[in-house]
């Protein structure tokens, strides 16, 4: 029998953002708590987790308003052990495939995701991000997730937890070259440069893939582009306004 | 219906380590490959991994010989994904529990574990392994992981993943103080002082829970001690020789 679950995230964040996705995907009701990360409410520390980061999901105990976190609920934290928490919980949401094969292939994949877009050797596509200039690490990193993808679909076939564990990294690395958000000159259009050169010879069954992911529903539906793209113009005009 | 398991795996690798505890907690028949990570067979990466690295499990296909490998097998690598996949291969297992809750503590558990042991952070630790001298940094990251472990048992509860994760690294440590395995000499014995710390007042409970996994038998009977110090003897005796 399900229990209530109670998810503090933040729109700005990758992390808790593959959690929302998740909880789309299993058409779970829920209660939202958004934290503002740079001035925390006081009590998210105490009661809600000690590293006062998100996402977090609380999960049972009594009905209490978010602001209110009962102690007899269980907090659980890190977005990918919340996803594999809600296939566990809703194994008929398809995050992930009942067949054992399968479900190791979708977790490789979050493994090569993982490594390349948020581990210490995605300092050289942070850097093509945020600073133009040769976009060699970045091509080729997409070329070797390329590689990973079934001709058609997703990346494990089926939509799954595969490509929730991308899918936010993927619309904010969209957003930061469509629109320029670089620390280049604005009128360098680096990003936009870039957005083609991942577009087009070499990399078209990963653009096909990027906006499969990007449309889907349960992606397209929890990422605030306005939102997040009103904060990163914010900080982009701050960064060139001090060089 | 379970298919053939071939296991390729190296006595030296922490992380094969894992695969092979998880195996003999599933009591599942299976071949068992050892690859010499020095000298590899010339099959191994074109036919089994192209990354060249421990432990891969061969899934299914035609019974063949280990040197020999099918490509209709499904070749599966990174050690956390082969523990997942044997946990829903054969959930009596206990890999992980039914209990989504305690699944997710299982995940949390690993990934402190990982946090800690492996990652960027762990250089701390490995520089009081291999370096001695002020121990605060080990100490520190088991008082840690202690903090997360309940007051009797396993990480959480009866024997899981969780520990299957930490059991190669925690042999290794325990081999290495225990020997003197460090870059110090001989004679100042320090990893003989730093184990008397960690076995010491504030870290009761982590030493309990040490000596309760170290002798689990997945675990005692999956580490050839013998072997292992052996090797680290001579390169230890060749690091000191070097001084």
């Amino acid at each position: 029998m399900a229990q209530q679950i109670t998810l503090y995230t933040s729109k700005v964040s990758t992390f808790a953002h593959r959690v929302e996705i998740a909880l789309a995907l299993c058409k779970v009701p829920y209660t939202r708590c958004e934290i503002d990360l740079w001035n925390k409410p006081e009590w998210y520390i105490p009661k809600v987790n000690p590293l006062g980061k998100v996402p977090v999901i609380a999960y049972g105990g009594p009905a209490v308003p978010p602001d209110e976190p009962s102690p007899l609920s269980t907090k659980l934290n890190e977005s990918l052990v919340l996803v594999e928490f809600l296939a566990d919980l809703y194994p008929a949401s398809g995050l992930l495939p009942a067949d054992p094969v399968l479900r190791a292939k979708a977790r490789l994949f979050i493994d090569a995701v993982s490594t390349t877009f948020l581990g210490p050797a995605s300092a050289g596509i942070r850097g093509v991000l945020h600073g133009g200039g040769d976009a060699t690490p970045l091509v080729r990193a997409l070329e070797a997730l390329q590689a990973l993808l079934p001709p058609t679909g997703f990346a494990i076939g089926e939509f799954s937890a595969a490509d929730v564990a991308l899918a936010p990294s993927l619309a904010r690395v969209e957003m930061t070259l469509e629109n320029n958000l670089g620390e280049y000159p604005a009128e360098a259009r680096e990003g936009e440069r870039i957005l083609r050169l991942i577009r087009g010879p070499g990399l078209e069954r990963w653009a096909q893939y990027t906006r499969d992911v990007l449309t889907h529903p349960a992606v397209a539906s929890t990422f605030d582009k306005e939102y997040n793209l009103e904060r990163a113009n914010k900080r982009i005009a701050k960064l060139r306004a001090e060089k």
